[in-house]
């Protein structure tokens, strides 16, 4: 499987994740104005691809900071640094993955790009790892039967190195035989479950079908939902979790249906210095995702929206939370 | 307030709430055939103005049924106003309406004519005093300061007779200085709340914002929200209440977050004959309507779609029923 991102002589080669199913695009983001961009525009998405995208990114400051004799100015690659981090606040990944590459600065770009390689590979098989697990999790506590998996946004091969998380978890069941379906949200406001996670599923020849957000309760209600699993940007030391707006209603209803609910990420999103999900910021982005779609308005122009990126499903409706290292039951 | 379904002359004039907010064009429905497909294709909808639509389209059919000398082809009619009320089965008031119209084929067209007449004109007393006494139940669950209220889907002037049953709810608390903010969810897949209500909010210069609906439960968790408001499409014996796919999951978000969860609908939509959420029949729409936005595949073309057009709110979550009759608390 393609790499969503990679590294390619001095620049991140990026797979445009906003053109997508309809185009299958490769961006070269070569500056650090461009590396913010493509993250703030979601170019690239997904907590553990942003991270490595953050890590790359820092890479590419630390050669254009690199002084005649191989000297770092590292005062500049850390206002860098922090320009990328600033660019999606709920993201603990990229923090994590930038101030990890940081601490090569003594060692010079080559080093810092050495550390960005690393960030990768070692995300690439936590990745694996935490996806395997999940699907155990799920065979116990489903056992009877294959599968009906919900899941939301997208977490797959184009969110994250190495095949996906949560749904990495889905491709594990499907490999075993079983998976009877897959239902994938729509995930408005950018629809990253009908652009991306339908268009991995297809491409993986694994059955599925897609609903509007709020029709995932309905389904849950009416018995076609054997367990939620959904992905992690943020997860608090309490294991309160932060990911792609929607998330906490589905565990709300998948607790009045009692569905379990499983989050799966690497250990890198687990943040110990957040206590809880009150303390995770909340990225609240602009209007026009809400009130526009596809070029034209959905509503009275000018119209104001509530457009928060993330929420906070509390640790209590959460069944279990997998990483490479454990499996949490909050 | 012009009323969103009236007779005129033969016609049934109806706005065409397809093209709301770009346009505020009316069509005029002259044969059974259009109104079947006025009220499929959601040219009008709500329950209520489904109701009504489907009285007058009676009052079609018997007019068209005339034989000369004034006798009614009977069967002819009725077989005319079973194709109506199965054009949209989950909706009680349809069924309601036109079996109320019936009764008066002995009285021939003209009879039958003005039983919808009647029909209208109770429907607009009854929501407008159904959504006067669910402001009262609202300011008595919220009796502090200006309420924060969210709604989804479109129960205003365009849905029902008389300015509307939930957003009349809210248009009663504006008048009474105690609106602070409504929150309107878009409502995929066809977007009632971002194209209609958040029209009308507009138009009556109330206070308001749009979320997609995924992030109601969020704005709920983040304290925005004192109480939900809805319509209703059916209500069964035990309270069980069927209305636009997404009610079900506010219900289960309101209530983990213990915020007031109220319907507001005429008396009629109460249906004695069904028991429980379980005997409600849901309609299922056609996979376009999520998989195709504005005209454009917002998806991998072919994807199949779980589309359910209403999901069931069971009793236990609600928090009050109020109709023009009563106030009940399943």
């Amino acid at each position: 499987m393609e790499r969503p991102v990679d590294w390619d002589s001095g620049a991140i080669v990026a797979v445009d994740q906003t053109v997508l199913p309809a185009e299958l695009r490769h961006l070269r983001l070569t500056t650090v104005d461009e590396v913010v961009d493509a993250i703030r525009r979601l170019v690239v998405r997904g907590a553990p691809v942003i991270g490595v995208t953050g890590a790359f990114g820092v890479a590419i400051a630390a050669r254009q900071h690199e002084e005649p004799g191989g000297r770092l100015d590292q005062a500049a690659v850390r206002r860098d640094a922090q320009r990328i981090v600033d660019s999606r606040p709920t993201a603990v990944n990229l923090r994590w993955a930038v101030e990890r590459v940081l601490t090569r600065l003594p060692d010079g770009a080559d080093g810092v790009l050495a550390e960005a390689h690393t960030v990768l590979a070692e995300d690439e098989r936590a990745n694996r790892t935490a996806a395997r697990r999940a699907a155990d999790v799920l065979r116990d506590e489903c056992p009877d039967r294959p599968l009906r998996v919900l899941t939301h946004c997208n977490s797959g091969a184009l969110a994250t190195m190495g095949g996906g998380t949560a749904f990495g978890a889905i491709r594990e069941l499907a490999g075993d035989g079983r998976l009877e379906e897959a239902i994938a949200t729509e995930t408005r406001p950018l629809l990253q479950g009908a652009r991306l996670t339908v268009w991995e599923l297809h491409r993986a020849g694994l059955p599925h079908r897609l609903c509007v957000d709020s029709a995932a309760p309905a389904a849950m209600a009416a018995g076609l939902v054997d367990a939620v699993v959904v992905g992690a940007d943020r997860i608090a030391a309490n294991g309160d979790t932060a990911n792609k707006i929607g998330t906490y209603g589905l565990a709300c209803a998948a607790a009045h249906n009692r569905i379990p609910f499983v989050v799966v990420a690497p250990q890198s999103t687990v943040d110990a210095d957040t206590l809880s999900g009150a303390d995770i910021p909340i990225e609240e982005r602009d209007a026009d995702e809400v009130v526009r779609l596809a070029g034209a308005d959905t509503t009275v122009p000018g119209t104001r929206a509530y457009n928060p990126a993330f929420d906070v499903t509390p640790a209590g409706l959460i069944t279990a939370i997998v990483t490479e290292q454990q499996v949490w039951r909050p």
